[in-house]
């Protein structure tokens, strides 16, 4: 097996040190210039919004947990991110959320797929670890529990967007089948489907991983999944190993991007596995798991990876990916691109 | 980290050679005398039908997914096992599927999670890994999507066996809360209850791995769940890495066992991790990710594994699991107990 010294790092691997939270708000095309300077201002103060959000508690002696739940939380409230209110729509218009919380300090986990009602998916994923034997529940069964838990249950039409609604309408057009008169099938033009596909490109899971005073770490993720999914499609924001994963022996991490690609290599957990098997420091682990075996398989995405030192890689394959985090002094650091 | 070598191995880590198909049925408290021989019996030669379902395949030069595909129908069909017809009932008194396969040439994966009508659940797993880019569809999308690809879809009441339905009425009346008249809720008699947990603790799951003629390894899991489950759970035999994994460069496994921990630790593609990563050979590996990982976090289970050149080992910490394996020549072996 190739292994990989610090020398052989590339520059896009930011390493930061001292670092207690981390959080993305998804990886994508996102290219410089794509975006206004208003709209990017806009995306860093979210970021930044939502490490004060966890910072907070873990300044006041919180929790790991508590302080990813807080992050990922204000990014759900945050309705430019593909989760909570703003999620993408499914094939049929609907809002599909699914979210997932690790524990690194007790190794539980807990995660929903499928919610359409409870307003913040990744409180629910809490209340799965720490009141069920369960890891994962779905559908309509979750949000009877996240009911009988007492979490804040909305009208599906609170996570809808005006912003998503057009995008969803944009790739209904593109996708939409229609006839020739001669029994072939004719589908939206060229430009519809190209607008639509930059949409598809656009991996806006949100997530954070911390480490709080005990030193203990903890991951979550949560998503609304990709524009136009169908079938009731789980991606890999639930599933522990592949979206979410956290292990004080090892390190956090939350994933972003192809979630098929990660949930068949088992990204979040394949980090853990190479420090812990092979040896590896976080860093090269992280730019393993990304740069070779994801962009190996011609996938695309990023992680955001912590260790029980403070040691912070996020990398990502993808033109961008939101991201940022908060060392132990508060420093903040935020960026979008490369 | 503690390496293992084959003199450390316990006699009940029993190591297989030119193996081509291994079946489990399940592990869980299945002490020797508690089944009469008759019952015993016909658990080996469902196991055998199993095998021989899948060993016609690989006879005819068929490939590694179609063996194990076949050998899971064979065992989906089977009353007796908690997968297809004869799984276990939910707490709502209904039946919910879920099903994996994976392909280890490709990398390639399939999945359906929380179905309650298609005839064989593997067989959607593999339509979903071979004619969709996702993994996991979950619910009535999942059955949507088998409609579509013309999958055999059968009513609920085709999976629910007599001795299944017992089992549920036993189980409700244990866990069946009334009132004493003073507010206090009461429970099913201790006798009830024990017999109900005797039932939980059978996890009859069932699954295959396989090696074709080229070489090529797949697996494949399928599960009814744990009696009583409630809220939609999802267990870990639709999850990539947790109940089922496969690539050529390591090995096969499918899991069974108590599922959570399975997905926590991500128990089939951890043997895959110790293999390629800490440079393990398969029976070490095996024997790691069940009696030192899942025995350390008190959890039972066991996982049938094939690497590429047919070595397979069945390691398992419940008392019994139900087993078995065919070499390429077609001898046949299967056992209950350690």
């Amino acid at each position: 097996m190739p292994r990989i010294n610090n020398a052989q790092l590339p520059p896009e691997v930011e390493s930061h040190h001292d670092v207690v939270l981390a959080v993305h708000g998804g990886a994508g095309v996102m290219t410089r210039g794509s975006m206004t300077a208003a709209v990017e201002k806009n995306f860093l103060s979210k970021l930044e919004g939502a490490l004060k959000a966890g910072f907070k508690h873990l300044k006041k002696g919180g929790s790991s947990v508590d302080a990813v739940e807080a992050a990922v939380r204000y990014l759900e409230d945050c309705p430019v991110f593909n989760a909570g209110r703003g999620a993408v729509l499914t094939s049929n218009g609907r809002i599909e959320l699914d979210a997932s919380i690790m524990d690194g300090a007790s190794g539980l986990a807990g995660a929903v797929a499928c919610v359409t009602t409870v307003k913040n998916p990744v409180s629910c994923a809490r209340a799965v670890m720490e009141r069920t034997h369960h890891v994962l529940l779905a559908g309509s069964g979750a949000e009877q529990f996240a009911q009988k838990q007492k979490l804040e249950i909305v009208d599906p039409s609170y996570f809808i967007t005006d912003r998503q609604w057009e995008k969803f309408e944009r790739f209904k057009s593109a996708h939409e089948v229609g006839s020739n008169g001669n029994g072939k099938s004719i589908t939206g033009t060229k430009v519809k489907k190209k607008a639509a596909k930059k949409d598809i490109k656009k991996y806006g899971t949100v997530g954070a991983v911390a480490r709080d005073n005990k030193g203990n770490l903890a991951a979550a993720t949560s998503t609304g999944g990709i524009i136009g999914q169908k079938f009731g499609r789980v991606g890999d924001s639930p599933i522990v190993g592949a979206g979410v994963y956290a292990d004080n022996a090892t390190c956090a991490v939350s994933s972003t991007g192809q979630g098929e690609y990660f949930m068949r290599s088992l990204t979040a957990y394949d980090v853990a596995a190479l420090m812990k098997y092979a040896g590896m420091p976080v860093a090269q682990a992280a730019y393993k798991a990304i740069h070779i075996s994801l962009t190996g398989k011609g996938a695309q995405g990023g992680i955001i990876v912590l260790d029980a030192k403070g040691e912070c890689v996020m990398p990502f394959n993808s033109e961008g990916m939101f991201r940022g985090c908060i060392t132990k002094k508060g420093e903040v650091f935020t960026s979008i691109y490369r």
